[in-house]
């Protein structure tokens, strides 16, 4: 069969179409199409299935699946016009979830891989490698004394950073419980929202640090099978410090192998769920050292630690709001709050804000529709980097 | 759902793992767990199925799953001992393949994902993430004027190239027809391989370029859905010029933007397939431009162009032994070819190599067992790297 399979690819490749299709009796599909009106087609050559459908997120809420129909082998589904997105899919045949094979385009989510594809349009164009000068994603390692080994992260330097002997602005990017130091580059196409923002001069050029934050967890679950547990953020191990108490590690990394401008005005941190909590108090902890925090689908004044125990979250809290005190008088220029109004921490950041009310704590609430999910915190990046560094 | 999840995940690290089963009524599962004794438990939580299934290179030549066995809604499958290597698997339940959920590591192969694990020893060590200096993987583009437009590829520096003022060797790995700029660093295991082997002195410190072989395609086609066909190599697009014409570029553009060591003694090129063929032609192409070649499950006399078409190949052979014999005036310190016993493209290396014996064109052969798989190449890139630059 590979034998078949490499042969036909060397066809392929050398031109001789008709030669695959006598070997194999079909032609290739093209799948996911994009057609000209934002409708997609998609194909799946499956002549013996009896059944085929889509799931995806670009259904209407509500509808799991799509039925396909057959002709020739051949299974096919055209959708509505889809506003511009990002989206997901995969197919079912005869109740079998698979890939979409014409398609590599996929993203890992803690242990799911999906297909995706991207309508163009606003916010699809940002989401897209488009024709602009790129910048360079590189997954490096660092010694963390605080955690007693080797860690590794992600780490978006803009174009040009290679040829210039400028320095530039440094923004900490945060994952989520259910993620690592690829969340953000795979779903959160950080890359493609920083070239295109800063082509279109929306953004400063920023180096973006993507560290990992699951600290009972080595780095780089996805390239080894050690002490990784995806069930959304657990770990095989004790965790030897959290993520709070070793950043500092992560910035004396950055600052010290980077061409980096210092100072909390060339400072940014923001973070989704947990991650919004880790920036929320990593902020706190190192007040006067960023002046710009952005806490995305989370309540800041809440910990991982505390969930599920009222008392301990409630004493938490009581010594969070001491730490904000001295935050503000220390001073930064932006705390934004982003959430969706349907996101099931909602309470939480309504509870927080509240709280920061009280004391006079000066932040900017952001409320978009939908609720924990990539969508809403790809649109809070591409709102949040443009108003960094100015 | 997805807020069940979270809060699960949030008393999942808050520790409080009673009321986790409480609301779950299970634990989490380990797996693949790997024991002591080499051997391998996959376990997999699937109280409905009726009938679960283990598929993977683990398994015994011939046989296309293991059933597993299920107790209290938990299936296990314990391997017999293994042999060190890096292997790929999946689940089968009630006919539907589908990923391990317990397990990140993953890999995608052309448009396939599949779970991975390593058993240690050798060479599963190589392999593997070891606590050794780790150097820098970095996706950057580049332009290409031969192909118009900016590619990406892949890029390995060793440890300590960040804090160094050292110039280094150069390592061109090409990737095979079911490949693209990340087959070598997924699959291959570059980064682990070369960190492992210069922590043991084994391997000279060098950088390993892997850029994208498939010029009628865009690079990146797993972060975009544009012009890319996975069926083993297949393009949207027509190329505008081939890998051999547009390679120069590559090297310019390292030459250019890396502390590189220049002259044929410190370059380096192999490929596997037909990257071995890219190879190949490459070095003929630039006589005098690399003092170090490694064909890989492939015949080095012979072009993905004129595959199925007898009369252009031999014309293409005629032409390519003329090369050949400007390629050994000029020099070189290795030139390596290595296949395995069972490879579908074994006829054709020895066919090259005969036509290189009677030109008395130089060349150390390598057969290994097995045939056109990737535990192949990451031994013969595990073999070919401790030669280059010595």
């Amino acid at each position: 069969m590979k034998k078949l399979l490499i042969l036909a690819m060397a066809l392929t490749l050398s031109g001789l179409v008709n030669a695959q299709q006598a070997l194999f009796e079909r032609i290739p599909v093209i799948s996911p199409e994009i057609n000209a009106d934002n409708t997609v087609t998609f194909r799946l050559r499956a002549p013996k299935a009896v059944r085929v459908e889509v799931r995806g997120d670009f259904l209407p809420e509500g509808q799991r699946s799509a039925a396909m129909t057959e002709t020739e082998g051949v299974w096919t589904y055209t959708t509505p016009v889809l506003p511009s997105e990002l989206y997901s899919y995969s197919f079912i045949v005869d109740g079998l979830r698979m890939m979409d094979p014409a398609n590599v385009f996929m993203i890992r989510d803690v242990a799911t891989v999906t297909n995706e594809f991207i309508i163009p349009g606003n916010p699809g164009d940002l989401y897209s490698i488009k024709d602009v000068p790129h910048g360079t994603v590189a997954r490096r390692w660092y010694n963390s004394p605080g955690l007693k080994e080797q860690r590794r992260m992600t780490i978006y330097t803009p174009p040009g950073y290679e040829q210039s002997r400028d320095t530039y602005p440094v923004f900490y990017l945060l994952h989520g419980s259910g993620g690592d130091e690829e969340a953000w580059i795979a779903l959160g196409r950080t890359a493609q929202i920083l070239d295109n923002l800063i082509a279109q001069g929306k953004a400063k050029p920023m180096i973006v640090v993507m560290p990992i934050g699951h600290t009972q967890n080595n780095a780089a679950p996805y390239e080894t099978s050690r002490d990784y547990l995806p069930a959304m953020g657990g770990g095989r191990r004790e965790a030897v410090a959290g993520m709070e108490e070793t950043f500092g590690d992560i910035m004396t990394f950055i600052e010290a192998n980077y061409r980096v401008k210092k100072g909390k005005a060339n400072r940014a941190i923001a973070g989704l769920s947990m991650g919004g909590m880790h920036t929320a108090a990593i902020s706190a902890m190192y007040p006067g050292t960023f002046d710009y925090v952005g806490v995305f689908s989370a309540p800041p004044i809440q910990s991982m630690r505390t969930m599920g125990n009222n008392d301990a979250a409630a004493q938490y809290a009581e010594e969070f709001v001491k730490k904000l005190e001295t935050q503000k008088a220390q001073g930064y220029k932006l705390y934004w709050i982003a959430c969706g109004t349907t996101d099931f921490l909602m309470d939480g950041v309504k509870a927080s804000m509240a709280k920061m009310d009280e004391i006079g704590f000066p932040y900017v609430y952001r409320e978009s529709g939908e609720g924990h999910i990539w969508k809403n915190w790809r649109i809070y990046l591409s709102e949040f980097a443009p108003m960094l560094f100015k």
